[in-house]
């Protein structure tokens, strides 16, 4: 085994607004045994998301809050260390909702395998993993983007952002990106082939949105909410569609912030706006996972991760989120395959 | 002929915040002729409703806004006088979008023909006509209520809302209404078998409300907007639909407001929100009526209607309808069925 201790990055301090070094603590502990049907899992990459800010509240959300003073939860992709359960094997490659720390012992049935000959195993985090699933529905159940048609998608170079934009593309959407920084800027339209991307730090969002948007907007896919969306409703089509996948600008306000209500906007437009968690789509996960994978092996979909070493350093990947800081999917690496 | 001169209300001056006697002006002229194809229509009954107010802004809604200093349009049913189109003949009842005059001249095909036998002819302009359509769609393609679920409805006791509550009872759902007065409240649930009507004119709405719904919301149907659908969405259960079919507490705001962001709520509880216009459904109009007038005809649905007698008082009327004066369907009486 790669350390005799497991490290473990415990959740201590409910945080108010944006978290910080308070709000996680590194703990050791012995590396735990597997009892029957169970499985010791080695952590090889921690996926750190958008979403696990609302965990940190003790309120209602998609899911139950986190438990204080426990280890934090999150996709992990792992090696098979110890075998309990018939189904898998020492050295498999396995994927599940995992702790932060160097070992976990999972039961058989919280665990899928992860096929290394299909993609790079960390993609099971990523475009082949619930930021993947999360855009493919988001974008194609709820958005149903056509031809011609105007997509607009927040937080483009996230990881599921950029899948979105990559899938509209696909179907021949004219794909604008909103993302926050010249780089992302570049690789939006550079390597994805994005139509057009406004970075919402600039000036005058609501113009540049409009000249970018000259057919105004049919779908437009949220990650992001508060102001920049304010924004893109403005410019809302007949008809238009929101996905709401995620509000990150609004996740680490201590008091829900007030805005331009916007029920008149969808009213004159007869547009949809919707909520979804990707667990809506559990029964068509494979369908979403083959389509995604097929995308992928054809070059179709191309990715970006954004790899940060050392379990000690997840709080701090996670924080980067808030920053704008990834370009792509963040992960953590925590060991090597072996 | 009733009248020699042809009575108009002309609208003259567009608006801001609540309009007023400014907004209005009676004229009269002579009582147009039809040409060939067209059918001269004497004036029976005017429908004041308040979509109306969105067309007398300058601005984007889901229709035209009134061009000034010509006659109002609205609903109207009226009795032929003379028809120069084979469609018709003297002494027919028709329904379309005319004038608020006492006679108008349109197209054979601008109108539909009225049967009495089926129903009272006023209510080709409220339970079967479109305030009825209106009610039916929201409620059925966006709300979809199930057995035992919440239906939330604002605006309850108007032509729209009571209509919704009546198909949502009809559907096995627990129905809520919010209206603003006391003899609203018991007409709702004395007449109507609402389960449960908030007073939103009440202190601590919230928790009126909350106590109303025990079980949360699944369905809300939006006429009214503003700080009482704050409220509502606050309740919402996972998966809720919103269907938005009116805004009637912003109409007159000279400034959009603002409002608690509704996105985070959407999110949490996967819900949908969605606006609309009668006509989005014109191709199932059809279906609507003959289901609306088999309930009507089983005495299901009951309907409730407010008659103000003259043409000139149908400014009156429709200032009526911002001050919650109207129970039911608001009418102007223009000329009695000969």
């Amino acid at each position: 085994m790669a350390t005799e201790a497991n490290r473990q990055i415990y959740f201590v301090q409910r945080p108010k607004g944006m978290p910080d070094q308070h709000t996680f603590e590194l703990r050791k502990s012995a590396v735990p045994k597997p009892g029957p049907g169970e499985v010791l899992v080695r952590t090889v990459y921690l996926s750190v998301d958008p979403y696990m800010r609302g965990r940190m509240n003790d309120t209602k959300s998609y899911i139950e809050p986190f438990p204080l003073n426990e280890v934090l939860q999150g996709g992990v992709v792992g090696q098979v260390e110890v075998s309990k359960d018939d189904r898998f094997q020492e050295g498999d490659l396995v994927v599940g909702m995992l702790g932060w720390q160097d070992y976990s012992v999972a039961k058989g049935e919280e665990l899928s395998r992860v096929d290394p000959q299909l993609a790079p195993p960390s993609t099971a985090l990523g475009v082949l993993g619930m930021p993947g699933l999360t855009a493919y529905f988001g974008l194609m159940d709820i958005g149903q983007p056509k031809k011609r048609e105007t997509v607009v998608v927040s937080g483009a170079a996230g990881a599921v952002g950029s899948v979105v934009g990559q899938i509209a593309k696909l179907h021949g959407a004219r794909v604008v990106g909103i993302a926050g920084s010249e780089e992302k800027i570049r690789f939006l339209k550079e390597e994805l082939g994005f139509d057009a991307v406004v970075n919402y730090m600039a000036e005058n969002l609501k113009d540049k949105l409009k000249q970018a948007c000259p057919d105004g907007v049919d779908v437009y896919f949220d990650n992001v909410g508060g102001e920049v969306s304010d924004a893109v409703i403005r410019l809302l089509n007949k008809h238009a569609r929101i996905p709401l996948c995620g509000q990150i600008s609004l996740y680490n306000l201590e008091k829900p912030d007030d805005g331009p209500r916007v029920q008149p906007s969808l009213l004159i437009n007869s547009a949809l706006m919707k909520g979804f968690i990707v667990s809506d789509y559990q029964p068509r996960f494979k369908e979403g996972l083959q389509r995604l994978a097929e995308w992928v092996a054809q070059g179709q979909i191309v990715y970006q991760e954004n790899i940060i070493d050392g379990l000690e350093n997840a709080p701090q990947a996670f924080l980067g989120l808030f920053k704008g800081e990834n370009l792509g999917k963040q992960l953590v690496k925590v060991s090597d395959i072996q």
